[in-house]
């Protein structure tokens, strides 16, 4: 179950995999970069008289709910498209949990599309499991984050979670996630510098996406590999700070180290284990 | 009428309050980062569907009028929520007087929505003191500019308007004036590198916000604080550049400059006296 | 026919002209720094309520075809209001080809509004050219990329558009073209690190619109200075580049160059010849 990080960027850059993404106006053009930066290429079509025939001609799909608005619509028409030509599908449930219309929307998403992976934070990806939310905001609630003492509780749940809609989910925070129903990668990578800067989670799961396109043939995998990626990025940024630097300063370092990785950097910096 | 800066912040780090932001898409990334390097937490939802919802979980609204479209329905709906709530409202009527329909929705906020503070540029804040108005799309108008000169004149203008809305205004330029009814801040920090960036003014009211949202019992005092951390920002921000660097790389500067600040840095660069 | 940059960026410098732009959601920041750092005054207005009216007191404007949505009605309004005032519209038909909707509104745009500069990849242009078209998302397809093998064949079907439509057409790539029915400028500045950064294109629109605006009487040469800029532009980002750097820091020094770039620059720089 070692990862081929090598061969899944390889995959990336020698295809050039177009993205779908319909994602909110916040941090899409971050979602853009750090796409290009891994070596996939972005199309950000939102409006359903077309997001289903766009969808068509791209490699995979990344759903984020961070705006709803008119998009919603596309939601829905580029998401079946999807899964009737079969490219896979990722799903970002943000505050999911936070409005009553927010958990109507992700639900009827989760009804009507199946996801290759479902990213979120520990609260949002809770609320999906529970039926049931507290999430404040687009932020994890403080009861919801995982630590290594409730750790085998989050595997299991995270594992039923897979297992009932047949798809791979990620759990982001300090310890990561990354788990089917029969295996769990709990991934140590990333730094608190991460959480202040907008969108993280947006530009994993549009990284998420890139990954899986070009290698579909092992989903679980290549998602790992993005996990590893993002919080190797965030590690290695944090270096480069100065004194002088903050938050804006950093978000760039974040997508150039995503530009800059390699899989070598990977074998020697990601720090999974599997449960 | 010493502020007391270290106070403020430490208010904001303490609580990491959540900013609801219904603003334009142009600068509503740098508006999150922003929001995020002082240490409070943005939510951007501007759906209708779910505006007041969100609001009831937030600690501050921040009405941004940069682009109108769906969102300003949602502007009414959040605004109100947060007046029932007793949370504070900023506003920014961005560009009022360059079209009849931001004028108009503009004048129907400001008689709908209580707002703890209105930040504009001069032209702005003359358009709503005047009810008519000379705006030349988002910019200040060359006749508008406060000067020493015209100083006292501002001031009174400001001070009249602040006790009719009840609220603080904040006018912004080479001079900034912060006023209620009875005491004006005149601030001169800044840098006319700031005129290069887009949203400095978007960026400076979701600050306000987050000042705001945790210091409600001195929303004049922390107004002043979020307008000279703005402009001292943008001083240390052009300190940085090198020969090479220009307004992008000057952006990134200003916001790592407001992740950095401090009440002492504060309390040695505030340049404010009081009117 | 040599191109008198100095006096081109001076206009600009001298009059800060306001440039409209009904532009996606994904660039629209980079395209407001972009007009800022040359000189000009960006307002980014799309609401049909007020588009045509806020084009009243534009110098330019452009239309970016990037998402549609609910601005598409905004960019005939202002459009139209461009002719009818003598004021340049510029058009990015991106993406023209991926959606039938999407060429759909691009050929409308085409019948009512007369453009003073088309600008887009070689496929965007060739479908708008051809009437049919196989642009895979927004990039350039392999086969429509210009060389120096097809370069004369492109140049006459940039001839015959410019002349069809009595407008100045941009086609950029590796290779650049501006032309108007008579005359061909053929342009080798750039770098291929551009096109890991999501919207230069778009950002060279908008860049466009600002240089086209001050300087009508030569709409021909002021589009070569706008797209001989962006390309010393990128070749200049490319300098300041460090190892750990990538596409996000890349993008900052593009900007920047843009806000530095002088006609003396400009004059050494740039590579043109005409056809």
């Amino acid at each position: 179950m070692t990862i081929n990080f090598e061969k899944i960027l390889a995959n990336i850059k020698s295809t050039t995999p177009l993205i779908q993404n319909i994602t909110n106006y916040i941090t899409v053009n971050d979602c853009a970069n750090i796409v290009l930066a891994c070596g996939a290429s972005p199309i950000m079509s939102d409006d359903v008289k077309e997001a289903a025939e766009i969808n068509s001609i791209c490699s995979a799909l990344n759903i984020n709910m961070g705006t709803l608005g008119l998009a919603t619509e596309a939601m829905f028409a580029a998401g079946k498209n999807g899964n009737k030509i079969g490219k896979p599908v990722i799903f970002d449930p943000v505050g999911v949990g936070a409005s009553a219309y927010r958990t109507e929307i992700a639900y009827k998403l989760l009804e009507e599309i199946n996801f290759s992976v479902i990213r979120g934070n520990a609260s949002e990806i809770k609320t999906i499991s529970r039926g049931t939310g507290t999430t404040k905001g687009v932020d994890v609630d403080i009861s919801d984050v995982i630590t290594d003492e409730n750790l085998d509780e989050a595997v299991s749940m995270v594992k039923a979670l897979a297992k009932k809609y047949n798809t791979v989910i990620v759990i982001t925070g300090e310890i990561d996630i990354v788990s089917d129903e029969n295996t769990a990668y709990v991934i140590k990578n990333g730094h608190e510098m991460m959480t202040t800067v907008t969108g993280t989670g947006c530009m994993l799961s549009a990284l998420t996406a890139s990954f899986v396109a070009p290698n579909t043939d092992d989903v679980l995998s290549a998602t790992v590999a993005a996990v590893c990626s993002m919080g190797l990025a965030g590690e290695i940024a944090y270096t480069r700070m100065s004194k002088l630097d903050g938050n804006s300063t950093y978000r760039n370092y974040l997508i150039d180290a995503i530009y800059n990785m390699t899989g070598k950097m990977l074998d020697e910096g990601a720090k999974y284990d599997i449960r």
